[in-house]
């Protein structure tokens, strides 16, 4: 665990990554994953490019720090800072990932699993239960994909 | 889709996949995808050997699947047959792969998350709502998992 201290330019981190996915017509959503005070997964949204559906920003971030943690198998200690609210696939990889800790950029009304519309992360019957920490830059987190759906629309209109 | 047939030579072959996990010390689940009454995915849990704990059966052989479904970017209109109900992740999956339908052979009571501690794949605010079957040979894919703890158990006992 990286103890109680949350560390803003974690966040501005992962909202570059967020800001590179938008670059290349993804949905701007971007996480890194911290051990010891230092980034060992990054991870932004690439479904399209992929054409995998499951290629979320913090999902790429976790299989990116696999392996990195010495002497543990998963992400036992590890913080994953991502700039919108993890969805259910997302929250129940975090739970297998054994991450100490999430924070969370903008809140997700319509599928976030950390407490929007159902709460995975922090389910009881589940074996590990990650903190959450929640509102971390919501405003520049959520203004990077409010931009991106609002230039979407514009250009559709275009058309 | 695959209309409302339910072949039970589908969960035979995923149940043939989780017997090859177990005889590689893998928890035995398996899972196939259908498209057409072709098995198009085929996935057994590797979460040991790949050191990935996302690496479950039917997230890989929805993997493997994709691209498959002529037209189509994602998993429309296939059927996925899997051992054991889905977790969270999984069934998050699922939904963003917008999977048909889903054949379950034994429930989860620890962690399913298509009805038995969660219902994430039928959840009202989610957009695609894959239809759930249940009971599909669950003595038998039940069986696998029951002997393989069993077995780790004695080997338990016997160090």
């Amino acid at each position: 665990m990286n103890g109680e201290h949350i560390e803003p330019a974690f966040m501005e981190e992962a909202l570059k990554l967020a800001r590179e996915a938008a670059a290349e017509g993804e949905v701007p959503v971007g996480a890194v994953v911290v051990y010891e005070d230092r980034i060992i997964g990054r991870g932004r949204n690439f479904t399209d490019g992929s054409g995998d559906p499951t290629a979320h920003a913090e999902f790429l971030a976790m299989k990116d720090a696999l392996g990195k943690v010495p002497g543990v198998f998963r992400l036992t200690g590890c913080d994953l800072y991502v700039t919108l609210e993890p969805c259910a696939m997302c929250a129940g990889a975090i739970v297998h990932m054994r991450v100490g800790r999430v924070i969370i950029g903008a809140p997700d009304p319509k599928t976030g699993a950390c407490g929007s519309v159902m709460n995975v992360a922090e389910h009881p019957a589940l074996n590990h239960h990650p903190q959450i920490v929640r509102d971390v830059l919501p405003e520049e987190c959520g203004g990077v994909l409010r931009s991106f759906f609002r230039r979407m629309r514009e250009r559709g209109r275009r058309r």
